[in-house]
């Protein structure tokens, strides 16, 4: 295409939401009209599905469990015994919030909350971190803290870091089953602070679960559902991000209304005026229906730093399945990283540009620089048109090089476009799921990841026991039987490095540099 | 291979650095001795090529210079000429900290520092940022702030959470040339808010540059060379990182020990004994020389956070060439992302574990789980536990499924580790590149990008002129032949679209949705 046609292929494809400031851009993905031609039956299928599970089927049919995050922002279209729950959920958290910022609800010994430490993993940090920062202001009623992991290190760090401020810390507890076991050590660690400094764990602490899981920190100071038909993912317009964003001054309502207004934009059943469609559309093109290649996220803004983050998990978990919904093997999937515009250009754009040729690109753009006006450093020049020169830049270079990209603009990052934002992905993928035919809403490999670490914790034990009633020290192969763990030497020896380097009671003799002939003993007394 | 068989091959494979307590694992890449057989010719290359490299040879044949960072941990080995330059930098940079934290220098209007905002892109960034997330006490003689990027909003919002404290704050100005956009916007938007305050910005002033660019800040309070022969992504061992992580407290002479140890082991010219050929090894089998795969970095521990984003660019930015050194085209590079272990388990493990085979993982297992003893969350089982747990686990999972990967084990987090590190993977990318016969220390494509954007703000002026000069509203088209940009029209409407977002003068009339028949009128005294 010469650039008058390349300029009539972009207006003809550019979509325009007026009321949400948003544009959507795929004219640089090099697909054409026979492809989309030919998706016309999937997503003939897929506006169906996308009904459907609107309604209320069962879209997750592995798990027998209704979809409905599109009913958090539009509670009108929730089944009847939904609504109400969804709808008091909301005033009850603003309720809530309002009475902490007054101080009407405030910890034992302080006059008013002044942080939160917010435990959870997956979806129900990734949501939470993202619109924090994206959204923060810049003196937010609370500072906000996470805990997204079972890393004792980290738990230490932060813990020591709010130790003057613990007393006047808010603790919310994520976990929709209660049986993640990074949010269960956190928690139980976070507790042992608060009690070691003489404080009231259960005053602080506010829990935010499936209904019937509520029970575990019984006694705490708040409770906030999370509802059985939300997935982790998908879950930051429920409790889990909308109490912590309220707590922030975040506008919650503003947000579940820039996510509602896409919802709407994203039922039209046409591809071209559909913004969620025409994503999917453009992720087929690009890996050819089978993640060929990798999305790289740009937003040029600080703001949206962790959008690519936020994306990851909603994209990768959603996608990445062995098995198609008829019970095919797919190795399905799509790979997403990125990080944010213009800093990435001075890390591996470099590659972008003139390397392996394994991605597209989605360039987040942000027409609004800044609140208030900007100096010039340069001839009639701000640092906010560098900016936006940066990204056009780099679109025209990779365009160049054979490289396709996308482009979303917003007109400013606040609560109502990043809602939309929200929105948008969660729709794309679930288009893009119906065109591959996968179960967007279960994650099978997540728990297998939890069995496997649990059968080393049971190994550990029998190990720890077979030392204790054993007096002389041991080579690994004979340990590893008494174990009865001779075909799983290497976790043995796995696990004995561990504790050895823990001061557990384990002592490694021998050439470490040969762990097939180590000895090993054990300390009863230096056992922590 | 059966259990027993794979116990032999793990330890037939297992490095191990007993000064350093590293233990580098390859025994889970599925590649076989005759891979490693045929590339011998190509490492004997690589050694060699090492070698001429520490000597001074010109290694970066493109910009006609010698590569040297690995002088900087050890000057003995420079040539002699650079010899007491690199020494003398590393104590005038002990003696500036020492000064800082003692208050003998101190800001005007405060008797000490407290704050740090290191200003700075790319390699004067990442690094410094990797380091201070991982070695930084919990309670440092000063906090720092980066700005890493020219984006309007974010230096807003780090100059409004300072602006109590920018009367103690020092400002470090990182950039080689003095000509990277995004450094000189950031620095002169910062001396702008000082002098608003009534605050003598060069007296909160340092600049790390290249000698002859020092003046560009001429008079500010210290000055540190950026020497010509080290390039950005390598540059952590010089000033760029060197100075604020000792401002931070750190032991910036365990962290050059650690690299010098790690250099030492790294020039042993046999593969199996030498962990950074061993590395390269692994990434050559895995994406076949070239690039097929892409390289998911998961530190099992929140202090490494930042690891895989300072890898990317060392990684990507060094072997994402278009062109190998005899000018063929190549197209190579090594994709690299991640975030954390076992956060990222939660996130997008699930589509590692069961989809698109299109990666390799690496894990970074860190022995020691905290500094003092742990609680126990269940029989005989720490939260480090867990963690471990999650790691061998996921390790185990992948492998089942014929996914491959890497294990870089650490005894703990420390400036020594972590140089060691550093250095590892600095030796690993050059010999990989040797492999791939690609230069490794140039970044063509990084200028390229900084041209398009002043193409761009070239016709934003010319834009602007055509405006002023013009009393009535003109059509898209006619500004456009105006500005002798009529090829460049949709350039032309970005451009107009930014400006109108930011009341620069620009009014948009007529559908935003139809960018074709838009008519642009421009308001003089609206104009910022």
């Amino acid at each position: 295409m010469n650039s008058q046609e390349l300029w009539q292929h972009y207006q003809d494809w550019l979509y325009f939401h007026k009321d949400l400031g948003l544009y959507l851009d795929i004219s640089r993905m090099r697909f054409n009209e026979s492809l989309v031609e030919s998706l016309q039956p999937k997503f003939a299928k897929a506006f169906k599905d996308m009904e459907a599970l609107e309604q209320g089927a069962i879209a997750n049919p592995d798990e027998n469990r209704m979809v409905g995050h599109y009913w958090l922002r539009n509670p009108e279209i929730a089944p009847p015994e939904l609504k109400n729950q969804i709808m008091e959920n909301i005033d009850s958290i603003e309720a809530f919030v309002k009475k902490v910022h007054e101080g009407a609800i405030h910890p034992p010994q302080a006059p008013k909350f002044t942080d939160i430490l917010s435990i959870g993993i997956g979806g129900s940090a990734l949501g939470p971190q993202f619109v924090a920062e994206a959204l923060s202001a810049d003196f937010p009623p609370l500072a906000i803290h996470f805990i997204d992991n079972t890393d004792p290190a980290g738990f230490d760090r932060i813990l020591n870091r709010l130790q003057n401020r613990l007393n006047s810390t808010m603790v919310i507890v994520i976990s929709k089953s209660g049986g993640t076991p990074e949010t269960r050590n956190a928690m139980l660690e976070v507790k042992r602070v608060y009690e070691q400094q003489g404080l009231d764990f259960l005053a602080h602490a506010v829990a935010i679960s499936k209904i019937d899981e509520l029970e575990r920190i019984e006694g705490c100071l708040a409770e906030f559902p999370m509802f059985d038909w939300v997935g982790g993912r998908t879950s930051e317009l429920s409790s889990v991000g909308l109490l912590s964003a309220s707590l922030l001054g975040i506008d919650i309502r503003a947000l579940l209304a820039g996510a509602k207004e896409m919802d709407i934009a994203t039922r039209v059943p046409e591809i071209k005026r559909n913004p969620a469609a025409l994503l999917a559309l453009a992720w087929y093109y690009a890996g050819n229906g089978k993640g060929e290649k990798d999305m790289v996220v740009l937003p040029y803004k600080d703001a949206l730093l962790l959008f690519s983050r936020y994306l990851q998990q909603l994209v990768m978990e959603s996608l990445g399945k062995e098995k198609d919904l008829d019970g095919n093997t797919v190795h399905q999937g799509l790979a997403v990283y990125g990080n944010k515009g213009s800093t990435d250009q001075h890390a591996y754009v470099q590659q972008l540009r003139e390397g392996v040729a394994n991605f597209f690109a989605t360039f987040i753009e942000v027409l609004e620089d800044r609140a208030g006006p900007s100096m010039e450093v340069g001839t009639e020049t701000t640092s906010g048109d560098f900016l936006s020169g940066f990204l056009q830049g780099t679109r025209h270079a990779l365009f160049e090089n054979s490289r396709d990209s996308i482009t979303v603009t917003i007109t400013r990052v606040d609560a109502r476009s990043v809602g939309a934002m929200i929105a948008l992905y969660e729709r794309a993928v679930g288009f893009y799921a119906s065109l591959i035919n996968v179960n967007a809403y279960h994650q099978p490999g997540v728990e297998a990841g939890k069995k496997a670490a649990e059968t080393l914790l049971g190994l550990q034990r029998k190990i720890l026991s077979v030392l204790k009633t054993t007096d002389q020290s041991l080579e690994l192969a004979a340990l590893a039987e008494k174990a009865d763990a001779s075909d799983q030497i290497e976790d043995v020896y796995k696990i004995l490095r561990h504790l050895a380097a823990n001061r557990r009671g384990v002592d490694l003799h021998g050439d470490l540099a040969k762990p097939g002939e180590l000895t090993i003993s054990f300390n009863r007394s230096a056992s922590v």
